[in-house]
This record gives C-alpha cells, structure tokens and sequence, in this order.
C-alpha cells in the first residue's frame, strides 16, 4: 500500500476570492509580511503498489481536479 | 520572499465524507486499487523573507485550520 498526494491549486490566471480573502484579513488580524495566498485542495489517497502514478494522474484529471480552471501536481509520500 | 505550503487534513478520528464519496466513486468510474481517500486544503502563502516558520503555523492555527477537527502541516518550498 502507498500513499499518494495530489495537490490541486486554481491556475494562476483564474482569479482565487478565497486566497484573497485570507490575504486581506491577516494584516486585520496581526499578521504581517505575507503577500499572496492561494488557495486548492490537498487529497491523500492509499493505493494499492501496483497502481501507477499514470492511474493516479488520471484520476485527479478526472474526478479530483477541474482541468478547465485547475492544475494537480501529484506525488508519492 | 519565501513560498510556504499550508496542508489542513481532518483529524484520523473526524469522519470524511467527501473523500469516502470520491473513494466510493472511483471503482464505478473504472478505477481501482484505491483503498482510501482523505480531502483537505491546500494553502500556497508567499510570505516575507523575515516571516518565521512560527509565524505561519499561528496563522495556519488561526486562520487556515479548525484545530478542533484538523490538524496542519508546514513546510518550505
């Protein structure tokens, strides 16, 4: 058994109010010094040793990412 | 300026329902070998050079996760 992380995150050029919303609160809230904050969705999958990170890509292509408006990076823990 | 990743993953113990729904889905869709699937956020901060890994990880407490339900992981990238 492995353990698999994909990572999605909105592509750069596709506008993220939720990342906004964090970066304009923090300094409200004390905290200085961040500039940018971007915000996706982190999953974590156990797969069996012979699923091939192929698999795994078309996975995230399919059911766990929107390709039209998002990015994955998928990698082994 | 620094680049720092936010994961927030439900605590083991809090039930998942979005990524059992995704587990359950993917033999339907033809996919199989995957034994579990855990949902969490992602967050991309790009942060000031003078930012402490400290600092982030009260802002992760504060901000990015519920520490009731989730737990957090920082790191560099």
């Amino acid at each position: 058994m492995a353990r698999v992380v994909v990572d999605v995150m909105l592509k750069p050029e596709i506008l993220d109010p939720q990342g906004q919303a964090i970066a304009q609160a923090l300094p409200r809230l004390g905290f200085g010094g961040v500039a940018d904050v971007r915000a996706g969705k982190h999953f974590v999958l156990d797969v069996d040793d012979d699923v091939s990170e192929q698999a795994v890509r078309e996975i995230a292509d399919t059911l766990l990412a929107n390709p039209v408006i998002e990015d994955f990076e998928v990698r082994a823990e």
